[in-house]
This record gives C-alpha cells, sequence and structure tokens, in this order.
C-alpha cells in the first residue's frame, strides 16, 4: 500500500489521514463543494473534488470516488464511517477496480447487514441473540403468533433497517396488531424492503460492544465498550471499557465476538454489538459493524493500539500483530460527542459560521475533529464538531479530566451540545454508572420539565 | 489544598492549572504585565497581576507572590519549573507564611542545589559519583594537584552554578592551568562564589534522569528518561525511557535514584541525574532537580501517571499511592521542545507577533502549550513555545508519530525550530539512538558547514 484515498470527510478523514502519515503511507483527500478548503483537504498530500455538496452527489457517488483513486493514482479506499463504508457493493466495485478495499471483503459486508443473517451467523457461532423470529415474518397474524413465543414486550424491527427506523416496541397482542402496518410501511420507505421480524425487548438493557480484530484466519478482541448513553439510538457518551459489566461477562461477551468472526473468517477492525439485560447480566448479540466506529478512540487509548492504522496493515495482507495474551488494557476512556445542535431546540442541527474556538487539550485529552477558527459547519452532513476523548488511571480520574477538557471547549458563533455533555458528568447517575439505553432521554425529558 | 496559587508562567502554569482542575482545586495565576492576557491567566478561576514585565520584577518576586496569595486566599504555592522554584528561600518564605510549598522543604532544596552537598548525599547513600575532588579545591595548584588522582580530560565546575555556566573542560595541565583563573571569576560573577571544584570528563556520556516521586518516608522512581540530545548544554529532545541503556544499568541506576532520595528524607517529584559512559554502561550521579522537569510528560504517557497531580496531593500530606510494583511502563514517549528561535541565526530568540497556528493533535500527540492564535511572544522569557511530546507502542511508532506531528506544526509571524527537529527526527542515528551530550552540536556544526 503505497497511496491510500480516503472516502470520507469531517473527523473520522482526518484521523485516516494521520494513521496513514505514521506508516508512511502518502494520502488522497476527497471533497465535496462545501468541503473544498477543510481541514482533511490540506493535511492530505492532494485531494481531488468529487462533486457537489450533497452527499448523494459526491461522498456517496461510487464512480466518483474511483475516477479520483484513478486519476492520483491510488492503490487502496478507505471508506470511514457512514457513507459507503458499509455498502457491499462499494467495497466489491473497490475490489473489481483492482484496488484495495480496507475492510472485509464485500459478502461479509453483506451478511453482517443483513440482520437475519447475521443472527443466523452468531447463532452458528454459539453467540447468543435476543429471543425472536428465526427470520421476516409473513404478514401480521404470523407476527402475533411468533410474539406468543418471543413474549411481551416485543420489538418490532425492519430486516434491511438502520439508525432506528422502521422500529417499535409493543407491550400486548393490540399494540402489535396497530404498529406492525406502520413499521412495514416505514421500513419499505427507508429501505425498499418492508420484511419486519420480531425480537423480545429487554426494558433495563445496556448497550455493549466489543471491538475486534480479524484477518481472515484468525481474531482477536480489544475489550468491550460501553455505549448505553444514546438519544434517539445515537451514542452520545461512550466509554472503554464497560463499569456496567462483570469480569465474567466480559469474558464470555469478548469471546463469543471473536468466534463470531472466526465464524465468518472476518478481515479488518470490526465490532460486534450486544445487549446486556441489567437485571441478570445476559446479553445477547444485535448487530455487528464491519468498519470503524465513531467510538474507537476510547479503546485506542485503553489499548494502545491504532486501530485504523491495523486496518491498514490488515487490508495491506499482513497478518495480526498482537496475539490475545498482547492486547492488555490500562485505564479508563471516555468520548464524548460535541455536535453542532441546539439541545434547547430539541437538539436541532446548527450549521453556519464559526468564531474563535478553543479545542480541549493537555495531559491525557485527545480531540478528534475537523474544526477550525474562523470556520464553516456546512448544512449538508451529520453534526459531529468534534470527539472529547479523555483517559484516566480509573474512571473516576477519567471523570475529573473530562470536566476540565469540556470546561475548556468553547465555539463562538453557533449553538453546541458541549455544555450539556458538561452537566451529564455531574449528574450521580453518570458518576456510579447505573444507567440503561433509555436513561439518557429520561434524564432530557425530566430537564426539560424543570427548565 | 482548596485554592493554589501558581507561580509561574507559560506552558508549565497551565500544565499545573489543567492537573489542580482534574483535583478538584481552585487555582489563582499571577501574570506580569507581559502576561495580562495570556492562556494561564485565562485557565485559572482568578489572576492577580504582580509586576512589570522583566521576571526579576514579577515571577522572581518573592513578597509579591506571597501578596498575592494572600488576597486570593490561596492555601498552596506551586512553583513550576525555573523561576523561584529551586531557591530554598522561596520555599522557606512561603512555609513561614503558613502556606503549603509544592516541593521539598527548603533544607532539602538547599542541601540538593548546592553541588557538592550532594555529592555528599550521594555517596553517603552508596551512589556512585563521578572522579573528582570531594568538595572545592583551594586555587590552581590544588586543582593540579587533584587532577593527577582523577585523570584527564577533567572538567572544572562553579560549586554554585547551573545552567552550563562556570564550566570548562580542559586536556592537561597546561590547560588546567589556563582555564582555572578564568572559570572561577565568571563563576564569581554569576553566582557570586568563585569556589570550583574538579570531576573526571566522560568524552562519550549520555544524559539519563530518573523521575522520583519521595512522600518523606518513603520513594518509588518512575523510570528513567534519556536527555543526551542537547545544545549549549540545553535539552532538546527527551525520551522515556532510555534507549541506550540496558536492563541491568536500569535496574541500578532508578534503584539509586531510590536510594538517594531515602537518604535525605526527600518529599514531592524530583529528578536525579547521571552521567552514563557510553562505552562501558558505568552511570554517575551529577545532581537532583527538587521540582517538576520540562521533560516530565514522557515519563507520565508512558506510566499513565500524573506527576503534577501526584505533587499536588504529597504536598496535602497524602503518602504515595503507588508501590514500586504498581508502577509499569508501556511504549515509548518523545519530547521535542519546540523554541522561538532562528537556528538559521545561531538559535537567536525571536519574540514578536504570531499570526495563524496550528499545532499538532490527533492520536497519541500531546502538545504543551500556552500559544494561541494572533498571540504575542513577549522579549523577556525564555523561548520555549510548546513541547510536542509523542506516544508509541514502541519507539519506532513514536518516530513516525513525531514526523506526523511536527510536520503538522505551523506558526506565521516568528521563526521557530520546528523544521529543524523535524529534519533530526529522519536522522538515521536518531533512529538508531546512537548519539551522546555531544552529538547534536556537532550535527549542528557540520549541517552549517554543508548549508
Amino acid at each position: 500500500m503505497k497511496k491510500l484515498l480516503v472516502a470520507n470527510r469531517g473527523e473520522i478523514a482526518v484521523r485516516i489521514i494521520r494513521a496513514a502519515r505514521d506508516l508512511g503511507i502518502r494520502t488522497v483527500a476527497v471533497a465535496s463543494k462545501a468541503d473544498a478548503d477543510a481541514l482533511h483537504t490540506r493535511l492530505a498530500d492532494s485531494c481531488v473534488e468529487i462533486g457537489p455538496s450533497p452527499a448523494s452527489k459526491s461522498y456517496l457517488v461510487t464512480e466518483a470516488i474511483l475516477a479520483a483513486a484513478k486519476e492520483t493514482g491510488a492503490d487502496a479506499v478507505h471508506p470511514g464511517y457512514g457513507f459507503l463504508s458499509e455498502r457491499a457493493a462499494f467495497a466489491t466495485a473497490v475490489a473489481d477496480a483492482g484496488l484495495t478495499f480496507v475492510g472485509p471483503a464485500g459478502s461479509v459486508i453483506e451478511k453482517m447487514g443483513d440482520k437475519v443473517a447475521a443472527r443466523e451467523v452468531a447463532r452458528a457461532a454459539g453467540v447468543p441473540t435476543v429471543p425472536g423470529t428465526p427470520g421476516g415474518v409473513d404478514g401480521v397474524d404470523a407476527a402475533v403468533e411468533a410474539a406468543r413465543h418471543t413474549g411481551y414486550p416485543v420489538m418490532l424491527k425492519a430486516a434491511a433497517g438502520g439508525g432506528g427506523r422502521g422500529i417499535r416496541v409493543v407491550h400486548d397482542e393490540d399494540g402489535l396488531r396497530t404498529a406492525f402496518g406502520q413499521a412495514s410501511t416505514e421500513a419499505q420507505k427507508a429501505f425498499g424492503d418492508g420484511t419486519m421480524y420480531l425480537e423480545r425487548f429487554v426494558e433495563r438493557a445496556r448497550h455493549v460492544e466489543v471491538q475486534v480484530l480479524g484477518d481472515g484466519s484468525d481474531a482477536v478482541h480489544l475489550f468491550e465498550r460501553e455505549c448505553s448513553l444514546q438519544r434517539r439510538r445515537q451514542k452520545v457518551v461512550e466509554e472503554a471499557v464497560s463499569p456496567g459489566i462483570s469480569e465474567a461477562t466480559r469474558d464470555a461477551m469478548t469471546s463469543a465476538a471473536v468466534n463470531l468472526c472466526r465464524e465468518v473468517g472476518y478481515t479488518s477492525a470490526g465490532t460486534v454489538e450486544f445487549l446486556v439485560d441489567d437485571a441478570g447480566g445476559d446479553f445477547f448479540f444485535i448487530e455487528m459493524n464491519t468498519r470503524i466506529q465513531v467510538e474507537h478512540p476510547t479503546t485506542e487509548l485503553v489499548t494502545g493500539i491504532d486501530l485504523v492504522a491495523e486496518q491498514l496493515r490488515i487490508a495491506a495482507g499482513e497478518p495480526l500483530r498482537h496475539s490475545q495474551e498482547q492486547i492488555e488494557r490500562r485505564g479508563h476512556a471516555i468520548e464524548y460527542r460535541v455536535n453542532a445542535e441546539d439541545p434547547t431546540k430539541d437538539f436541532m442541527p446548527q450549521p453556519g459560521s464559526v468564531g474563535r474556538i478553543t479545542l480541549p487539550s493537555g495531559p491525557w485529552v485527545r480531540c478528534d475533529t475537523w474544526l477550525e477558527p474562523d470556520g464553516t459547519v456546512p448544512p449538508y452532513y451529520d453534526s459531529l464538531l468534534a470527539k472529547v476523548v479523555v483517559w484516566g488511571a480509573d474512571r473516576e480520574e477519567a471523570l475529573a479530566r473530562s470536566r476540565r477538557a469540556l470546561d475548556e471547549f468553547t465555539v463562538a458563533g453557533i449553538p453546541t451540545t458541549v455544555g450539556l455533555l458538561r452537566e451529564l458528568v455531574d449528574e450521580p447517575w453518570v458518576g456510579s454508572a447505573d444507567f440503561h439505553t433509555g436513561t439518557l432521554e429520561q434524564w432530557l425529558a425530566e430537564r426539560k420539565e424543570t427548565s
């Protein structure tokens, strides 16, 4: 691998370029019109403008990206997260063009991207899954019949879904009959496929995910991340490792994730997501993300392993560099996603012109961002401004550094979520890690009422 | 400890304020007129202007600092490095004012600050010292007689000295007779004391120093730092741990440093400096610095221990929090001192107005600085702009990240040493760690000739 095209923008493009530089690989950035002067275009060795501002006309256009790779002589493509990163057809097109795709094969992306197929892989690997239908159900009556076996509450999910769309939780047969048609229609619209499946819904669930690396013939885990602090199923704060599971659960869950990777001969970095029942500690496979995750720095800070660099090495054909025994964790890391959103206006995105900024800095604070003073937050993309990631010798130290880091972070010109995140750090239930996937939304709702 | 006055400026004031914040301690900054709007004054909870710009009229005025502490109700004072940090009288004055001095007792500073007394402590602790006179020599004839026992080359040093002043290396008796008077006069002028002592001079010497922490009743080490890359006896690049000593030397040297601390009942963070003979690996005690060092972040990155926070805890009366067994190292860290100096003009300091800046950032890069865009580098103080500190799983990875980090660092408006440091990283003798305390100056001299 000599020259890497980074098929993404924002902080993850910057992150990937830095990893490539560390390995002595030259880099090509791509940019939409809105991003023509963005940080990632200047950090890369060269840059190609690939189209108009909306992602559908630039970052999501396979042909434009392949043309940019050809034009610049790039021999590999890193998709980052979002955009084309989990589109099997893109991975295949990159490979068909004679280039190295930094990620698993298209066939693996396809299999793990299909929720029903992924659950079958999990079962074959002996990984526990949430009680539910083995595949899509054939209409509302079949759904009602299936729910008698899984038991209520039940979660209705789109087989082709993602991002929380097409999902409904129902508590009884009446609710299921009402919701089924709506959810199926929504799924049809969003994904072009209205097939629904059913799962038992866990009331107080934690979202815990295991970071894995595979080279096709073997796989290792890099422990887990706790991602229960979510708003509308979007992660807001993540930590490594989870403060809410026992060592026994950790051992069982990380082994399960490695078994799953071996079952599919997984290549590259990936994340195996689990739902943990806070009551008994049982865990169930949810899905696998076949790409680098937004929250990957937390794992990097506790293990000392550069996940993006490992992706690049694996894509270049190198075997895994670490045995499981060599992967050790030290301390605790927490990531805060700072978004250009106004918490007082239901988190409405707030693109616009930015003035003076102060990024948090100093010991054990890492700020992954594309943001620069006097820059612009374009309205076309997600609202992530920066990831503030802190490390501490233990969780308490990490929380203390979180306060300092978030206090230092200022952005003039647009509202951000940094103040809200700072408030969050002081909440007793955050300090004691006594939360589940619904806790943050409850807190936000109560906060709104009292304000 | 509730409120800490930080009796310093620049990056170390910023660093100390951050550590205090992490511990929930309020902070008071002090500032000269030139620093009235500096970063450290804004990061602190409050700030007191203590006098005109020259340090002799502000940062070096004990009364002004004690008045600021009284005015703000501070109960502790951290001296940082430089300025008043190793003045025993200051530590004593702080204590006499009923405040906590963050550092060892004045009596310990005084003892370790006197080179002759410090060597006696070392000998009592069984720590090897460079062959030389036990104390000051009484005139040039006594010096010539003493040199017959230590052997040539011999280094003439001022008993009250520091910073390289009053030091001469002589290769024979004629040289000694010529240099003695000059050096003694220089010492008299610089330190008010012309007493000289003699030491055997080691040709190819490494400068390696051990980081220690003591609480008065026990002491531990945090491994060593390699500081051989120096210009005019000022460190330029430092690493943790030393790539140039064996594990056996490391064990012996760190034990010696701990023994020395126990001998004096050392309290706070300190550094025991050794000279290592590159030929045989023998090491000799040089001196002890009774304060935090500029290069402390390298040790922090490999051990995960916040040295400034430990200083504050120890000053507040807490015992050491880590047993020797609990202090582990991981990976390798390198620090680069970026100065506002022009390498093409014999490193002449370059104060002035700064325009746009880009600080290096991203994974495993820490930049400790006081520099801000559109700021000013005042002409009154040292020329340190920033410390770029990188961590890697091994030295090779740390060097690769050094390239990336130094490449990203840009400062508009004034010349800096960042380009020179970047060149240095690519030198084969840096990559192989084949250097001693004279190597950097040799390289600079050759570079000048060929340019």
